[in-house]
């Protein structure tokens, strides 16, 4: 049964979690989202470990008008720490939405055009079914016994949103990062259902060294004592220190060494001499210390290790006999790759390796590196050249569709 | 008073403290070194911070022997986390000394030929006073009460080693890393006293980018309640959890993206299948689980805040109008400068930066840039291009010192 509608506090706990709730307001995005939800009840999603969530919820938002025929939907895929809120007034944080610079009316993926949806994906902690999530088994948050997903787990999440939309086949499919990963699946496991495929600063399978990096984030959060072996809530408690010092490490990923040098250099915050301390003399430390501080009190501590481990697992290639060609063949899709060259996270190497599959199968493929010293963070940020590129790209494809543009 | 005898513990410590030493096994190097030491009793060391130590100890070792005119001498200056136990088996952790790459009888530095002395940073936990060391005002490990310390202040320390030695002019001072900070400031401070510096895979400042990386490792110490804000010894803790974590983000700056590749890729550890858990699936996790584990065995936290932060306050040029050359005028010392390409700890562009500054003043100088995949850590691993130019200089600069060679 599907269904969209925001359940009720009282639908989705039984009635002692109510307290939980009280006390730990950070679980009402988890269960109620803000945003429009749909769930899932008695259809279960099979995973990629063998196991299956009995029922599932996903959260999504959407933009623009889905025109009569429903060839204008473009799928947006967030990163490890986004939302389904792109556009607009995020309603959980009040900022701006975090993909404003590219999307919007007028923007190079046009509201006014196109119908956008994003969902917060498994495994999140912003209304779709996570380990933040209430087990139904035990009427408690699932913690640890939340299964293990992959990006394939978030991919078929995703598929059932649109099938309940009662669409086909997506026009576009655009993400950055994990967001990219989601697209390369999209695009391998549902080939028909992409007209176009946007894979931006990512790669076809995850890094030792981001895997090194997820783990030292992952073992900052177990080695808080507030991380209770992931029963925090049921203590209480939050692993706040940890996952502040996850995040502390992760975000130096997102940058650049030059970007951090225009923005910081050694400048010292708010004094003019070397306290001699262990204060957050340098801005960069201040900068870093409000990075983790700001990042707990949007983001599940749980959620983090199981999105980091689904990317960690990411590897197309070796689901398809090591060629990553294979994985590919066949495909009719357009795709724009997309790097940065100062993004050390996912260098331009990892999109050639893309790029190359892609043309070993002769499929449509244009590939742009984007002159940018902002590093991984640049696909977020103001970068005219990359809009340029998507727009031009999404309008021949509109085209090549038969869409009025 | 200068004296070279290791005090026994009942000298260095109140009767009281016997309790502590015996549950902490981890202060009898801090406090009664397996090297030679030598104590400066009330020859007090003025500090960059302002304050001084009223009596402080530094551990050491030598290798080869010092001619009669003491002109053979070289200093090796060790890094963060290194020690005094440059060759031979280490007595500490029964391994080899770290630098046996490099020095020991017939190698690039020849311990037949040259009097090597290495001895224990200031702040570090090896025997060399520092944050473990006995507080002489309240007869209990410094902790926090230890001042904050800078890389000059380390070498101030070297110097009254030197001086204790007899030493007039060092044949040469050598040091990556940190070590190269170190040989920087001695060039700089007491020209006249160094012949040949090496600087390796080093800079004149700490970048924003590894202030930032210092800086969580600093956030994960102090993130583990175990920490107890600098008193663990007195609890009878230590904070292994986030001296673990700090040990492992800055592992990953060590190595390059290219040599996690080569070394792990995406392997599995031990196992034919994901396991669709948190455990150490892949050989990269478990790699560097084992590197936060065994560092905590023989490395102080307290020690590693106060040596990333006497880094991050490391840059010449601020104390010379911000122009490196000045640092550098009216040198005679002669500089062999190296890199490594695959370092982006210490970039070949911060070695040319030094360099720039070496030439602008018509200092001798020469600078190498060696071709290596392995990162940071180059500068201790076999890289003969890197021994046969350490073994040029050292035999053309012991010809112009008049050394028999």
């Amino acid at each position: 049964m599907n269904e969209i509608a925001k359940p009720s506090i009282e639908d989705v706990g039984p009635a002692g979690e109510t307290s939980l709730l009280e006390t730990l307001p950070r679980l009402k995005e988890a269960w109620t989202p803000s945003s429009k939800v749909v769930r899932f009840d008695n259809e279960p999603l099979k995973l990629d470990s063998g196991q299956q969530l009995p029922s599932f919820q996903v959260a999504y938002e959407t933009w623009g008008t889905l025109n009569e025929d429903k060839s204008n939907a473009i799928l947006v895929c967030h990163a490890l720490t986004g939302d389904q809120y792109v556009v607009g007034k995020n309603p959980v944080t009040g900022k701006p939405g975090w993909w404003e610079t590219l999307i919007g009316p007028g923007k190079a993926i046009d509201t006014d055009k196109f119908f956008i949806i994003c969902a917060n994906i498994l495994g999140g902690c912003m209304g779709t079914t996570g380990p933040a999530s209430l087990n139904p088994k035990t009427g408690r948050p699932y913690g640890l016994a939340f299964p293990v997903i992959t990006i394939s787990d978030m991919v078929n999440a995703q598929v059932r949103l649109i099938d309940h939309l009662g669409i086909g086949q997506l026009f576009a499919v655009i993400g950055g990062s994990m967001g990219g990963m989601q697209v390369l699946d999209w695009a391998v496991r549902h080939k028909d259902r992409v007209f176009a495929a946007m894979p931006i600063a990512t790669a076809a399978r995850h890094s030792s060294q981001n895997i090194a990096f997820h783990e030292v984030g992952r073992q900052a959060v177990m080695a808080d004592p507030d991380w209770c072996r992931g029963d925090y809530f049921e203590h209480g408690r939050v692993p706040e220190k940890g996952l502040g010092v996850a995040r502390m490490a992760a975000h130096i990923t997102y940058l650049s060494e030059e970007a951090l040098h225009h923005k910081f250099g050694r400048n010292l915050q708010n004094r003019d001499e070397r306290t001699f301390s262990f204060d957050a003399d340098f801005q960069v430390e201040s900068y870093l210390r409000h990075q983790g501080s700001t990042f707990v009190d949007r983001f599940d501590a749980n959620a983090y290790l199981y999105i980091t481990r689904a990317m960690d697992y990411f590897d197309i290639a070796a689901e398809h006999g090591n060629f990553l060609a294979n994985a590919f063949r066949g495909t009719r899709t357009r795709f724009l790759v997309v790097s940065f060259t100062s993004d050390w996270l996912y260098p331009t190497r990892e999109s050639r390796h893309i790029v190359r599959a892609l043309n070993a199968v002769a499929a449509n493929v244009s590939f742009v590196e984007i002159e940018s010293n902002k590093g991984h963070d640049a696909f977020l940020l103001d970068e005219p050249e990359f809009f340029a590129s998507v727009a031009g790209f999404i309008n021949a494809a509109a085209q090549h569709r038969g869409l009025q543009t």
